[in-house]
């Protein structure tokens, strides 16, 4: 009898979230129903959208239920099958969860190719739902010209990394912001950006905003925002007219910090726009999203990093870890 | 000769604008150049944009020049042309400036139609620059369906008028905010409203976004904002998912008063989307718009109530009355 290892919701941050809410526990695999597949999960994804989960507050999500395993993507082998399209062996992408086995129907996997040099892992990061959500933003909000400035937060991370691949294949003038020089030096020398803005010695948005000015001397047609509050409002007073701001995440304020717009007029003195998105609702663009992705991977257009935290009892710490910046690229959990 | 009466910008506003910073000045009339129309003017317009461009910082518009006429639409009639295409008599619109007569390049002025039945004074306002804003913020961002909610602020002024009779004719449930209990019954009585909501006795945005959830059960999928601040922050969180909110005017913090937008995350959580707009960028939706707004107003749907001072020297004052509120509907300055 094969033991699953799972990690559940067992109670709700106050505030700050911490490892205490999590529980790891031990349930024995139950045998495979009619429709179902085994899967031996390899990696589990960890992602920013989980904090937003662990609260029992309105979202574009559900909450994620308590006393059940956390939800997230993972990638892994099929072992065994009830279902007519996969096979003991076949690689597959879906949402796992924070376990190490799953027995889901099989119509709730995608059959990844095994025929091609994208590793198993990418397909949680840069050829998956971050390198999707980067593809969205870029080209169904932002809509760049060759030519324009576009600007992104968090950009080392998996949707930065690809964002910047995608930017620059359009010929954009292509600014990341990060925590940390290393991160920064990362962003330039692996991940293709022209520059890359290191947030933290500066103490205010006005300081910020003064670095982001000498790195976009033409100002910023296009932005990206993953984190918000402080940076969000040094980068509007850089926005050019009719500028596009895609808006994927607010991890400054996951927490509870404050992340206010300070200055809304700027919307209004240069007529900008800006739209909050979720990838999951944009089904068209995925197909041709993974297929430019992939091609970049091939290509070594795209070479993203990944920190990867190795068994699912090191998930909690990773995860805090991710949401802190402590990660350099793709977070993963490798459960093999 | 002609003595002209102009009300020039004499000092820029340091914090809150005050009488002081305009002065009334008498000039004689020039002789007429070639391809000049002299136009005695018999409306001013008075608008909110007008406040940020006696500023001397980055707008959308050129800050007014110190020392000259302030700038404003005017409507008039031809008194002496020597300009091919109009003659003694006929009826104009244009940006004539806070002063009594004007000589401008003929090609300057639109000539209005005599035989209709839509007063002079109308076309700066329902059937004018308000209404093409309220009819640009309505098609082209909020593109609402009938039976949606649409929600504006500043609802019994001259864009807030226009907003109702369009969003009444595309079927939609159309609530107004505005500031006391005569507009609001205003708004619901005359201007055909379904409900118009007083923000006045609201301590903060709680307050005031539990009484649009009352008139709002099925939440909002457009909001067109004219004040930002506290009423912004109100209506965010009734937003419902894919919600459009055409920002058009931040009237709020035009003294520098703070307008912060305290919860930007509810535009991921919703993907809300805002966009900033200037109806002079959208010159195609001109002509179908002032068809829409002269036919509203000729079949009685759209009634616009006006507030008049008479006499140029009264400008300043009905202009700093418009900013806090004061007036009722649109407000003008007669000039004869």
């Amino acid at each position: 009898m094969t033991l699953n290892r799972q990690i559940i919701l067992a109670s709700r941050p106050d505030g700050a979230a911490s490892a205490d809410n999590f529980k790891l526990q031990e349930a024995p695999l139950p045998p495979l129903a009619e429709g179902e597949v085994r899967v031996r999960h390899h990696y589990l994804s960890l992602d920013p959208y989980m904090r937003g989960r662990m609260n029992d507050s309105k979202s574009y999500t559900a909450p994620q239920a308590l006393g059940e395993p956390m939800g997230g993507g993972t990638v892994g082998e099929v072992v065994e099958s009830r279902f007519e399209g996969l096979a003991p062996g076949d690689r597959v992408l879906g949402h796992g969860g924070w376990q190490e086995w799953s027995q889901l129907p099989g119509k709730a996997w995608t059959k990844l190719p095994t025929d091609d040099a994208v590793p198993l892992s990418y397909y949680l990061g840069a050829v998956g739902m971050p390198g999707v959500t980067a593809w969205v933003g870029l080209n169904e909000i932002i809509q760049p010209k060759a030519g324009d400035t576009v600007l992104v937060s968090a950009a080392s991370g998996a949707v930065g990394s690809a964002f910047a691949a995608l930017a620059k294949a359009r010929g954009c003038h292509t600014v990341g912001i990060a925590g940390g020089p290393e991160k920064c030096a990362y962003a330039e020398q692996e991940l293709g950006f022209d520059v890359c803005v290191d947030y933290r010695p500066h103490a205010d948005a006005q300081s910020l905003s003064k670095a982001l000015k000498a790195v976009c001397p033409n100002g910023v047609e296009g932005y990206f925002e993953n984190v918000g509050g402080m940076i969000m409002n040094a980068v509007l007073p850089r926005m050019n007219a009719f500028g596009r701001i895609a808006l994927c995440g607010l991890i400054a304020g996951y927490d509870g910090a404050p992340t206010a717009i300070d200055n809304p007029s700027l919307f209004l003195i240069q007529r900008l726009k800006m739209q909050g998105f979720i990838v999951s609702e944009f089904p068209k663009s995925w197909a041709p999203a993974l297929k430019e992705l992939g091609d970049l991977v091939k290509a070594g257009k795209l070479r993203p990093r990944e920190t990867v935290a190795q068994g699912l009892e090191h998930a909690p710490e990773a995860f805090f870890g991710m949401l802190k910046g402590k990660n350099f690229g793709k977070q993963l959990v490798k459960l093999i």
